[in-house]
């Protein structure tokens, strides 16, 4: 664990403590003048192929497009004070850059946001343009942290951890919450995995409604972090290779989110670039939905692992994120042949 | 006008008629089974150049990826006995098609869908593929009216207007109704026109309860069959020319849509084809929202007319469908330099 981790994941409690249920309240509270509820649609196409309802919940259409304001606005809403007088740092892949940099620039809030050399130049341009002041550090998680860590020492910027504290699962917990609230009974959940922050908020919050409910992780074939960690009982480093799914790409769970969904996740399921692939282009040819290859992994799980998954639960996908570069659609949308 | 058009245009009641609030109502509650509401959703992108709230109602996720189940299942529920006896037959550019073929499959009833060579071969196997038994007729309007008629005289099928009957009008008015129950206050509302079914019904909703709203028609240059028709104060006759916009082709009015239009609409405005690409690419790029052109002109006429429409009610733009070639919108995203 590096000091950035160890800075912002103090005091965390046990996945099982109540506490967890007022975190994701009080952020459900601090998010809602900000961030309406997203649509949660059903997809006849999905439907058809699964035999059963299945619904997509579009946080595609997020402000920055991605699920990731829901942190974002929660951890700099918590300590807003301090944020806009010192300002926050972050450091992200893409989608939580720009969700900060949207996030402080609605609350009047300087940001600062490391990026990877390599990292999306849609989503860099992307996050420049929601006001993020935008800083490239080495292509490595010890240089994305590092570079952060160093930021917040010189400058006194409050660390908005991506998807590791107490605020970023909360905030991650109020998409659970909505989902109760759009769908009555039992269901079976499934959440794409990077570091885990999402999964874990939204687990904690739906299994303590409807501990009946389901909940399944995708990972991408090229970073098997939490589905390694998971079979050794341990947080597991894994070195990712290229994978289209650029959002999901922490190479080893979180500290708090990993006992979290070790207690709480009923499985991980593994999708190949193929499958993203296939499943991005039925998404928007069937379904209208843009979606980002670290979004179609939850759908192309449910795809192939539903059938067999002894549950016939009504199922949820979540499209976690929209940024995908229009290039790499435009050549899922009509190959070269 | 022709005699499948007659047929299927008596005793359409004045636009000013109570009656239509009861034909909207009924339509309404035959629906609610079939037809959840669909989302509205706020664009941020949009409205931060437009300076106001603009929303967009997301009919392209309507089953088969258009407004038309809406008049589809009207049609076909308010003649449901006679329907199943006998089947039913229309004729379609190609969103219509699909509707008419996929509400028929949904309801137990036989369906023949006369539709033009030179339609969209994607539309034409998704109309297969949802069940419709497809009869091509020659390339025009006249061709695709006689061909339906001579099958409805030979079969005895019950005929199903594309635009211009009661039930049609009145099934397009649930898409007004449903947007009064999800925004407050007076707005000012884009709607594509073809042959003006579905902004005459949804006009005969909005104004009926909110007199203070503007509704606004959008056509494309290549037919401007409404915009000349007003004009001249009659039902003119276009000859359209080649358009991305293959869903907005009827060439002139209808019979029972263009006095309601007359009376209940505040303008119509034109859009050229590269507003309809810019205007794809801005909504799959920023609102991760997949439409078709003919869907697009909607929110490429506020872009253009807003700001100079002497109002600053929020905006409501309906993205009425989202059934766009695959190759099309890949060209659009990535033209070739």
């Amino acid at each position: 664990m590096n000091s950035a981790e160890q800075a912002d994941s103090t005091g965390v409690p046990a996945p099982d403590a109540l506490d967890w249920m007022d975190e994701i309240d009080r952020a459900g509270d601090r998010l809602a003048p900000y961030l309406p509820p997203t649509p949660l649609i059903v997809s006849r196409h999905l439907s058809a192929v699964l035999q059963r309802p299945v619904w997509l919940k579009l946080e595609s259409v997020q402000p920055v497009g991605a699920f990731k304001v829901r942190p974002a606005f929660n951890s700099i809403l918590a300590h807003l004070q301090l944020s806009r007088e010192a300002g926050v740092v972050t450091n992200s892949s893409g989608n939580f850059a720009q969700a900060v940099a949207y996030a402080a620039s609605t609350l009047g809030v300087d940001s600062t946001i490391v990026m990877m050399r390599s990292a999306s130049a849609f989503k860099r341009e992307r996050t420049r343009r929601f006001g993020g002041n935008v800083v490239l550090c080495e292509d490595s998680f010890a240089s994305r942290f590092e570079t952060t860590e160093r930021i917040r020492r010189d400058s006194g910027r409050l660390l908005v951890h991506p998807f590791d504290s107490t605020e970023t699962i909360a905030g991650d917990g109020t998409l659970g919450r909505e989902l109760l609230a759009q769908i009555d009974g039992d269901f079976c959940l499934f959440v794409p995995i990077s570091g885990g922050g999402l999964i874990a908020g939204t687990a904690l919050a739906v299994k303590a409604a409807r501990p009946g409910c389901r909940i399944l992780g995708a990972q991408a074939v090229a970073n098997p972090s939490m589905k390694r960690s998971l079979e050794h009982g341990q947080r597991m480093r894994t070195v990712p290779t290229k994978s289209m799914a650029d959002a999901l790409t922490v190479p080893e769970p979180g500290m708090n989110t990993f006992p979290i969904v070790q207690t709480l996740v009923d499985d991980v399921h593994l999708v190949s670039e193929a499958r993203m692939v296939s499943t991005i282009r039925d998404l928007v040819l069937q379904d209208k939905q843009v979606v980002e290859a670290g979004a179609a992994v939850s759908v192309a799980a449910a795809l192939e692992h539903a059938p067999t998954d002894g549950s016939d639960l009504p199922i949820v996908c979540v499209l976690s994120g929209g940024n995908i570069d229009p290039a790499a659609l435009s050549s899922i949308l009509c190959p070269i042949q």
